[in-house]
């Protein structure tokens, strides 16, 4: 047998692990350490009590004959998929059917897997410094070619996102048929207005390229002016595909649930590929767990809503209490506004890992290297709102009496 | 942008929504028909009460800000992970170790996601018939070739199952990469004796094959020298892949739980088998729900147990009273001992479409055509004991009382 010998082109792990590993071995050797992790972006918050009240009694249906649910759906539940067309999509002017949106475990999961509906040959375009998934998963296509000395991958596009176009990428000077965005964006911080996202929607439409858009931030838009979808742009329903999660809008990392919305106008000559990815998920998916689901559409009642709001509001307000306490200390700091992520310049002379290193030995903060989100992330790093207020208070305080 | 034109090449629907759209087409021309479904493999026993009683309690620790779980190692959590190892394989004399288990959201998507670590130059045998997602996968990455006049695809090594070789396939002749196997089998039913399984475990380390070895049905087992694992067998752990599943065992249809064992023997070169799908999952999955993993784990306990006995001795005399009631009225009947799946010779003359069409028409019952898992499976009808058991000898009776 012959493995995908694309895998092999991988750095043997993945960010997050390395920064676990690095964390636990500092713990091991400093066990008094009052570490606080404003590393990964995972949220702390408990569930909206929406959400367990509905869980409480979808457990309950499960363990009576006459409820009890088997197999959902792949592409979701119906109660479910309405409360995300009217909510996400109607309430903003949007008209997306239910049949244009596909229920999964996981955003993640959803930009790894759409891979499966495209050619290897496409020309892939990515931002730089990006999510590290929607680079590895391409690698493992084999749409990435080979990396090259700078850390880069010969066969993709990059757009350079950096302090000087104020981490808003430019138009791509070439063809490219698969271009991921995110927006608010991931490490970043940084949000997109819809006359950006227009530039984007229609380069797409001339060259008949794809946009992923992952809009798992989306929650975090606090300027009204901003777009939430990349529905509100028009001519998109024509050349994207968006992805948004539960996880980091009502704190679902835990529990798993996210969805993908297809239009039907999307097309490559006369193949939809909203039936492509039909057929995927019928064929490699069996769909999101009947309880969770119930949680999902807890979030769109009117307490719901309210818990989350309060989460949300709590994360952002984390996220400026980073962002000030950072500019007292004298950084230069991006994001933080529209996202739980701030995104800051490192001293002079340090590497993103360098200072990884240093602010956990001086201040027992754990952080994101920026280089670790692509070669143009060097010099940068990456603190989350995602934290105890408390724990970020005190962590900010540490960071404002070190000296790096 | 390019699709990848191998979707092109599947049917345009997958055979239970074919069966759905037939059953709610008669459904609506019928609206007084009693319609008894033993088509779908879904359970509709409630779940066991250790695992509700499990879950009310994570969803409270979800609720509160001290007990909060944000994302799940992509691996699963040790106390699941600890559990299976005890009792799905220490419990019978197999060495497996925690991290060569990975918990995932069903065996579907294990089966299906498996084929992204190998290359799409190596040739698969599948049996005939056959759960369609082996097939429909490798259509879609490539492996499969050109569909021929006789619905066999051009790539693939045919391992044939008739009454014959009473639905056990003899060795290939040539050598194969990737072989997958199902037992006790779904469709027909039928269980592989050790003796059988060491045949394959064989051919495989002779031809650096691998085995991808579907165990979803193994809680179904009544004779007890039956293997439940394929690594119960001598030399199993250096070329074969073994997939679990909650969902039959424990009626996880709707919470979605399963695993997929990796020994890290498994080589091809230098390369561990088990790493390559390490780096997969954790970059393209987020791990299983927190509250389903407590659930799963409440199964192993002592009450949990006898729950899991009690659903699964219920669905086993279903697939007996199937049986029986079949032989009664004069078909040949294969399965239902080992199983809950009872697979059966349709009447003279009529393809297995047929036979659907006559029994929804005659009894207004729902039973899967053995075509759709294959050509081999023309001529053969699946009946399942997932019913309720009313319902099953209701059918029963209607199916002896009809003349077809």
């Amino acid at each position: 047998m012959k493995i995908n010998e694309n895998f092999l082109k991988l750095q043997s792990s993945y960010l997050f692990s390395t920064i676990a590993k690095k964390v636990k071995e500092y713990s091991d050797s400093n066990p008094n350490a009052q570490i606080i992790r404003l590393g990964i972006g995972d949220v702390t918050r408990p569930l909206p009590q929406a959400s367990i009240d509905a869980m409480h009694k979808a457990v309950d249906e499960m363990g009576n004959e006459s409820t009890f649910r088997g197999y959902p759906p792949e592409h979701g539940m119906d109660f479910i998929l309405e409360k995300i067309r009217e909510y996400d999509f109607t309430s903003r002017g949007i008209d997306i059917d239910v049949d244009e949106i596909f229920l999964s475990d996981g955003a993640k999961s959803d930009t790894g897997n759409i891979g499966d509906i495209f050619s290897v040959d496409n020309v892939v375009a990515v931002c730089d410094p990006i999510y590290p998934v929607y680079v590895d998963t391409n690698v493992m296509a084999g749409r990435a070619g080979d990396v090259l000395p700078s850390g880069r991958w010969s066969k993709f596009v990059y757009l350079n996102c950096t302090a000087e176009n104020d981490f808003l990428p430019e138009l791509p000077t070439e063809k490219v048929d698969l271009i991921y965005l995110c927006f608010p964006n991931n490490p970043t911080g940084m949000a997109a207005s819809k006359q950006e996202l227009k530039k984007w929607v229609d380069y797409a439409n001339k060259n008949g390229s794809v946009i992923l858009y992952d809009a798992a931030y989306e929650a975090f838009i606090s300027q009204d002016d901003l777009p939430r979808s990349i529905f509100e742009i028009e001519g998109a329903k024509t050349c994207a595909i968006e992805f948004r999660s539960f996880s980091k809008t009502a704190g679902f990392t835990g529990v798993r649930c996210a969805y993908t919305v297809i239009p039907k106008e999307l097309m490559c000559g006369d193949v939809s590929l909203n039936n492509l990815w039909a057929r995927r998920q019928a064929t490699k998916f069996n769909g999101v767990s009947y309880i969770t689901q119930r949680a999902a559409e807890a979030i769109y009642s009117e307490q719901g809503m309210a818990q989350v709001k309060q989460n949300i509001d709590y994360y952002r307000n984390n996220a400026k209490v980073i962002s000030d306490g950072l500019k007292d200390a004298g950084f230069t700091v991006w994001g933080a506004v529209n996202s739980p992520y701030a995104w800051f310049k490192v001293p002079d002379g340090m590497t993103s890992w360098d200072f990884f290193d240093v602010l956990l030995e001086k201040t027992q903060v754990v952080g994101t290297p920026g280089s670790g989100f692509g070669p143009a992330g060097e010099g940068f790093f990456r603190l989350t709102g995602f934290g105890s207020a408390e724990k970020t208070l005190e962590a900010v305080e540490r960071i404002k009496n070190a000296k790096f």
